[in-house]
């Protein structure tokens, strides 16, 4: 195993290489990269003793802090899986996830639903949390294979319950790198974990700081004021931020109360440039992020990697392939609509227990993300929208997502959601669901020869109805209400 | 093998994400990426016809030229193995490369020795070679595992007979990121192969332009006017240069005939400074380089990751781990002396048909380089020297076992030691210290130029001193009191 590099590894050496380094900042916990590797090498024997094994599972149950890593990583050096679990969800998603995943140690922290959920054995962050480490003998362990999956975080609720996306060590390092590349981090990189570590987003930079050996310092939730005097006291390079968060933090520090300097990052406000230290960085330098998703360990493309391309997710990792695939596994053309596939180093293994959902993203050998894409001309790649649904009219695949973005785009329209209705000739047509903006004012023809405009023919509604409001489960349609509602029905595959 | 990525994916991919990005550039040829992708599918499909099959060895005898990117693709398109060799060799190096390699197809461009060499089947640079590409088909290839081996370099020459060094895809993708880090190397990067392609120095920064999907430039070897005319007309990024190659770039480009400022590399003097644009990469920031050899991909420290550092060598690229062990392979204490060894992403993946030293190399599951070094209290690593000794001669290794070895096939020479001594414009020159047979009679320059007839010119000796006994510590010649009595010094290392 000479070509190995798990998590644990890489704390490994850190402990070596950087044994006056700052690894964790949490309140007034501070450890060098030694002291971490301690232990976590002592927590990895804790674990072992309340029961863990190569391959269980370890949830953790509360809000962002220094314990998420150290579990995360003992876990790594024990073979073992670690969950951040959504402490926010309900007490019925959780008993979901307890149920799915199996645990053999469960660490939490005190809340409503946790005091209704808690068993004997768990363990409580904090003191008790502490004296396991404590009481735990520091000892060495056996290498274990970078391929082994470390990390589950629940996501791609498609048939209305999550599922559990398992990331290797080999793909998480692998993901760092590819960030190390288009942040330009380097040693001396302090990441603030302000934004939640059961999201990729925030475990990726994470991670990344990890990597170069730099500083990860936590809070347990994202406090404007906070994040300022966080920022001035760490000297803080980065920390999860965008949009409102951004201008909650230059609100905070109105008047330059905290010095912001050391923050490296996006242009955002003539008021933010002036506080901060504008990053040049491909990561930083125009439109920050691209296209992503936890199964492919965080980001799969880089807007960063593509400046002034026509597309709007930018260009593949440069440890990723990319192609857009038809639903035969065959090269969709440049510019046409296919789904968004994948291969490469940062890539996950899978879900915990779906061997059926498995096989079928797996499909021809590539992974497939479940979204829609098109390679524009200029190479870039362009997210339109996820899949979800598909409508077969006539020998045409037809995308709801696709159909929808282009009503949305009228400027009468709110909200639209697209059906496929049973037809004669061609199998299913394209039905619209359209509510429009108050006092707008739009007819069903209009509408029909404004997605002709932008979208193939085949791919405009046949039949259009207008309601007040579009259903929703979550942030996307409620299709099954609409074709109930609507007559919806003839999808392909059923 | 949905985790795999090869050089033959990464090109796959660029050929996509970067239609209109030039590949490559060689005197008159362009090649943007789909074009490079189309004569590396029609290349392999070439290779298949002259009996190539996975696993088997092309050989390039060349100097540097696009053909050996383009076969090196290919090979990895194929699962094949290519290795460009030194051209500068003599008949008789070339010969056992020939008969330990055992290649399936020679590729050569005319030389004195090649000429000498050559059989039937070898295919021309030039002409042949554009012919069997043109004649080829462009066809699919299924997917090969990255961890398939597709470089080899020959070196490590310390038993008196040079190995070759196996990289798999794997590890060129992954050493080839670690550069893109340090580096910070982004898309537009244009490199100038002006340094030789069958060292991994110039090969390691050719791929890491093709990872980026970067320019590549081609010139057979140096010449600083070229270099400049280069650098002016194709906005090179980067060229393989240092010490006295950076001195003669600014002094055939002295009243600034030619416009530099693309580079954008190391301080070095007040006139080259103005010429360029100074880098502030970690790479080019303080001290460039770090500790390498072929057998790690090309750099395991990294002097850019640990500026300020007590250590003459840096610290591990962020996709290894390094260790400092004794021979019973524990860990030896901070401060003292052991030798390096390493696991990670970027280690080679053994030599090519030496099953007892790969054994003896990876003892412990630790790559063992060979050379000795030391962990500083700061956690740097300082590089001391090699176990056994080489010597330094411009940026060529020489191994005095090689020369010593060549020294005793004269028919007068009863034995010879090999030292290195400090040389102005080389860094160290060859010396060699001779013992001949009693009545035999041989001069210093008939006995250069017998090891110039068997080995490449640079590892010829520079001097010759006759002593009536060679002192001996054990069977190896004592070198250190060989140094002492004959001016030896500068020794890599030291």
């Amino acid at each position: 195993m000479i070509h190995s590099l798990s998590l644990s590894d890489v704390l490994a050496d850190h402990a070596r290489s950087r044994p006056e380094v700052t690894a964790v900042v949490d309140g007034e916990l501070r450890l060098t990269y030694p002291e971490l590797d301690e232990r976590v090498t002592r927590l990895a024997a804790a674990l072992e003793r309340l029961g863990v094994s190569a391959g269980d599972r370890v949830l953790w149950l509360g809000q962002n802090a220094y314990a998420v890593l150290e579990l995360l990583l003992a876990c790594s050096r024990l073979g073992a899986i670690c969950c951040p679990a959504n402490w926010r969800q309900s007490a019925d998603e959780l008993r979901f996830v307890l149920s799915d995943l199996t645990p053999a140690a469960v660490f939490w922290e005190r809340s409503e639903t946790t005091e209704q959920l808690r068993e004997e054995s768990w363990v409580q962050a904090g003191e008790e949390y502490e004296r396991l480490i404590a009481e735990a003998p520091a000892r060495d362990f056996p290498q274990v294979a970078d391929t082994e999956p470390v990390l589950a975080l629940y996501t791609a609720a498609f048939a209305g319950r999550p599922s559990a996306a398992l990331l290797s060590n080999a793909a998480l390092v692998a993901h760092a790198t590819s960030l190390l590349v288009v942040r330009q981090m380097e040693p001396g990189f302090t990441f603030l974990n302000n934004g939640p570590l059961f999201h990729v987003g925030t475990m990726m930079f994470c991670l990344a700081t990890l990597q170069i050996g730099g500083t990860n310092v936590f809070t347990p939730a994202f406090d404007p004021e906070e994040v300022c005097q966080l920022v001035d006291a760490e000297r803080v390079t980065q920390a999860f931020l965008f949009g409102g968060m951004i201008d909650a933090v230059a609100k905070a520090n109105a008047g330059g109360k905290y010095d912001l300097s050391s923050l490296r990052f996006v242009a955002h406000s003539a008021e933010w440039d002036d506080m901060i230290t504008v990053d040049d960085s491909p990561w930083c330098r125009s439109r920050m992020g691209g296209y992503g998703q936890t199964e492919v360990g965080g980001m799969l493309t880089f807007l960063g990697l593509a400046e002034g391309g026509a597309g709007f997710a930018g260009r593949p990792s440069p440890l990723a392939q990319v192609r857009i695939l038809a639903p035969d596994g065959g090269e969709v053309p440049v510019g046409e609509t296919g789904e968004i596939c994948a291969r490469g180093k940062t890539l996950f293994s899978g879900y915990f227990a779906r061997p059926d959902l498995n096989a079928e993203k797996t499909a021809y050998g590539w992974h497939h993300t479940g979204d829609l894409g098109r390679r524009e001309p200029d190479g870039t790649i362009t997210f339109i929208g996820p899949k979800l649904r598909m409508i077969k009219s006539g020998a045409e695949n037809v995308y709801p997502a696709e159909v929808e973005r282009a009503l949305k785009s009228h400027p009468a329209v709110a909200d639209a959601a697209v059906i496929g209705v049973p037809d004669p000739d061609w199998h299913q047509a394209v039905k619209a669901v359209v509510a429009l903006k108050p006092g707008a004012e739009a007819t069903a023809d209009e509408l029909v020869e404004h997605v002709r405009g932008v979208l193939a023919a085949y791919k405009r509604p046949r039949h259009v109805t207008f309601v007040d409001a579009v259903p929703k489960r979550g942030f996307t349609p409620d299709y099954d209400a609409l074709d109930a509602a609507h007559g919806g029905g003839n999808y392909p595959g059923t």
